[in-house]
């Protein structure tokens, strides 16, 4: 099959053919690809910066990215029996075991034998990609793999940071989305979508606090240097704070704003990651009696509720398409902040 | 090997040697089976009372009852690599299939694609018994398969009502257990190890009154044929009415005592049956604000959690034990009421 | 002042001069009323059917009903400080103690020793009304009382109904609405507004229906004297049933109805009220592991957040106004049935 | 009346005549002082740690410290009519307005308009103290003010902190609770009445360890300079880790601890303060997906609780008890470490 393959970490990616995957095990599915997401991740695992991960997993180069796989069942094996050939179908990006108390609590990312295609396996940027059975999110009915493809991975690690939100979002609360890019894209449309909370979006650029104003946002702040969004912020909640934060971002500082702009019980759920937090106990988790909670990916029912979401029109994907040969302006696109939504290959 | 068939609804049970059971699906698991505990379903099916259940099924005579099986594992399938030869295990109830949304999100009992070994397919009263490998649940150290075999369903069962009143079973609270039995005697264990709720247990036997006091009763009250007990229950309440109802028995009245018992903001959790219950909703659900919960046997997990209560010594089982030839003595010795514990046959 | 009383059951109501009430406890708040609504409560008490209740309470006639009140403050007691003279509020139903458990879990229904203002105290269909201070709830910048009146009983019961089921409505489930008549168009507005679960009303009226689906209905179902709209709910729900029910009517049948079209581990919450409801617990409650809940009116902080809708546009209310000389109109318009929305009385 | 007054930060306590409290607002409450613990926090007030705060409250000195105060009723504002004279009592440490909606979820810390005596107010260091009608807690039968009053505030920290716990910790779980000192020593007590959850306490005293015991650890842990603790506690998690940590310290270098020893999808509860917390986002929060929760004092609900936990037996305090006169000793006992579990001043 054709793939584009990472020859080495910092190289071009190349298109070129490879053997293609095989069922090895009773509930191995292959999928042939009909999108796959082009990931930040991606971009760190071009740099070298999974190559511990890599070599702990026995990864070895030329290696196949991506991790946000939709397509269509070409083969499944023998104890398969729920998922057909030529099924329309959404990856979970974990293959997970179904029988430790992780997978059976529902709570797939915890899974204590699971295989990552695209991180730690070779993943969706080719033609055929390998996974198992219990990865299979089956279309509903009006989707095509174009449509949802980035749903696996951005959309569903921002969905469940809103769905972990919503117990607290009640009406007349206020929740502050820190960042409006490819996380905060899909968490303002589902939060609005599930609640009648005030949001208050605050990104840096202003043509993303544009987008996040048509997908549903309250208030649009945007970040200064001087730190002055802070209080624009705060006056926004009317010097209460915000009843949560969702942290899109996770980096360069609006990690601490997050803290800072938490009313009393507040909650900061952070999904965004690369920096660092810390605070002063007493003063900044104690005495405003805070919570901090940290959102990873989501579960395959939460992937499935995403694209029940998506099929009733309440979120709506912005992608851009490459075709294969055009992973590597994929890359730069991405990398210099010109992208607009989601890069998705065509392979 | 050797089975205990059942050769016709209301028939013996009569020990023959029937054909082992055969790897059939990946999956599949065969334990040799340690100890089976005898329960009142048992004698239904023994009395026809599921054979509609058993037509839709294609279950036909002779049959191999048994559901609460516990043993070591001695053939697995290709595709199970977490369970070895030899493993000390106890069964959950249901082989559940691990691919549909409830199994997803660990409601096991749910699940679309299940077979019920001992209900609708050859079951645990025999030297060997076929499950799967999602229905295994490895023993702690230091038990073994006789200490927990009836723990598979009726504790399993006793303990799922128990787990969901705890969020309600506060300091300071009320909690009336309707039946001192076999559920209620794991189920009042199990709550007086959870919580520090003010434990009422309700039974018509003196005998089984004395022991609830054993297992962490705060107070016994015996069932009167003139409805007096109820107005002893309210008594012990302060007039106040119970924040939780166990209803283990769910026939022959109690379940009208539970609603007549409950207080404000009440809940009545249901897990006995047989019967019916009725009710006016104006008066006694919706001014009380009261809910009503059914609860049906429990989840893999739920099983391990118990197992590791057992473990602790925080719950005991009480068994009498028959040899498989013993089977027909267990069925009477149940249906007189005079059984000790759980019966338990030990092929 | 003026007011609207009931000189003895079944009796036209009169407008004629009674003395205003005054400040006596320290707590104590007097209303101007700007608007009353008119519930089918004040029909039951035209009856007399609340006669017990009100010998209970020491209620005597003359009477004066009326418990959705919306208007002005005009006197406070010594000890109130935070509510001012002037002040446009909404009152809850309940006036509360604020120190029983019951209010300090936020859980006013259950308050131990409360006064119902129009049910057994001096009501709202009057120039003034007395409440306390626990009860005043300030109306949101851009609500008048004649916006709001009737949430506060009939929007608050369908309102904390409504938010009962919410953690149940997660994407891809299935809500049946019983009733688009007073509580159910509240309830729809909202459960649409907070969930995207597929909202599948149920109403004999086909004008009811129609504006359903304004409100927020994916479909609609017409009652039918033979019963098949069972069946056309369960094909709605491609044959697995409701994961909630929402009934609103409680009476005449559909309260049955909302039993057979539960789904596994499917909750019904029961807002409205009149009939009786029975059972099989096996087959009923155990066996798809259902739950019910009864839901009574809501508690002060549900009636804030129902206004945070209403002023986001979220939840809009339909009244009929009538002057205070009209309230045997208001009556025999509501008992013929054919009242659009919510009957108001503004004195 | 006689008072242990601090006549400035840093300066001998001195035992004086000052005025009497009166009864100002129609609810407030006098109370005759039957004990008062002694808290860490007098001693950060009497080193003036508190003296911003003080300029905020308008506290001047002299100054009566002490907020965990049992006594008797004496006297009652004209609006208290739930409380009498002669009731022995507890006060919960915040005077709250029964009317915010923080009082009104329950949420008594987080009260928008309280006094909080001891702290911003006179306290319990004398023979009477004012409270308010909101902060009576009576006694239940068989206890008395010298039984309880510590758990005012020390009690009601650890208490509130375990109940965050409670739905985290079911059996098979492991619980890591970091000191078992003035918190700890409830905590754990109520930990174990509550839970089954393997509990390992971490100390750095031995004596404090072996108490521990005693209360209910199922392991020990000693502190040690080099840091191997983490690994031994690793290794009674068998590698996974905890499920929760209790974190009573909240400085020192525990803290940090906590996140180390910290399982997949663990949750670590601070209640214990004077630190920092750092990490980094995506190795310690997200990938782990833990979360982070402050705890602040507790709630009136939670006070009762946890006197019906005492009044149970199953949480017993421990205490030294001095004079009025010994105030100075009390101080000096604590700040050497020497005190035998919570300090209490009999006036």
């Amino acid at each position: 099959m054709r793939a584009a393959v990472l020859p080495g970490y910092d190289l071009d990616f190349v298109v070129e053919t490879i053997p293609d995957p095989m069922i090895q095990h009773s509930n191995d599915v292959i999928v042939k690809v009909g999108a796959a997401g082009f990931c930040r991740t991606d971009i760190h695992i071009w740099m070298g910066q999974l190559a511990e991960l890599h070599k702990a997993a026995g990864v070895s180069m030329p290696f196949v990215c991506g991790h946000e796989t939709a397509g269509w069942v070409v083969e499944v094996g023998p104890g398969v029996t729920h998922v057909s050939v030529g099924d329309a179908v959404l990856l979970h990006p974990l293959a997970t075991c179904g029988y430790c108390m992780a997978c059976r609590r529902g709570d797939d990312m915890h899974c204590e034998d699971s295989v990552f295609p695209g991180i730690a396996a070779q993943g969706g940027f080719a033609e055929y990609v390998k996974t198992n059975a219990r990865a299979i999110v089956p279309l509903p009915e009006g989707l095509t793999p174009r449509d949802v493809a980035p749903l696996a991975d951005a959309g569903l690690t921002a969905y469940r940071a809103v769905r972990k939100a919503l117990p607290l979002t009640t009406p007349g609360t206020r929740t502050v989305v820190m960042g409006a890019g490819g996380l905060g894209h899909i968490g303002i449309q589902a939060l609005r979508s599930l609640s009648q909370t005030d949001i208050i979006v605050v990104d840096r650029s202003e043509q993303a606090l544009e987008h996040a104003k048509i997908w549903g946002a309250d208030h649009v702040v945007s970040t200064k240097d001087d730190g002055s969004h802070v209080k624009e912020i705060m006056d926004l909640t009317l010097g209460n704070g915000a009843d949560v934060v969702l942290d899109f971002i996770g980096e360069h500082g609006p990690q601490f704003d997050a803290i800072n702009v938490l009313g009393r019980h507040g909650t900061d759920i952070i999904a965004g990651y690369g920096g660092r937090l810390d605070f002063d106990i007493l003063a900044q988790l104690l005495t405003p009696e805070a919570t901090i909670v940290g959102s990873l990916v989501g579960t395959y029912n939460e992937l499935v509720e995403l694209l029940a979401l998506t099929s009733r029109g309440a979120v709506t994907l912005t992608t851009t398409e490459f075709p294969l040969e055009g992973i590597n302006d994929a890359l730069s696109t991405l990398n210099s902040g010109s992208m607009i939504g989601r890069g998705m290959l065509i392979p």
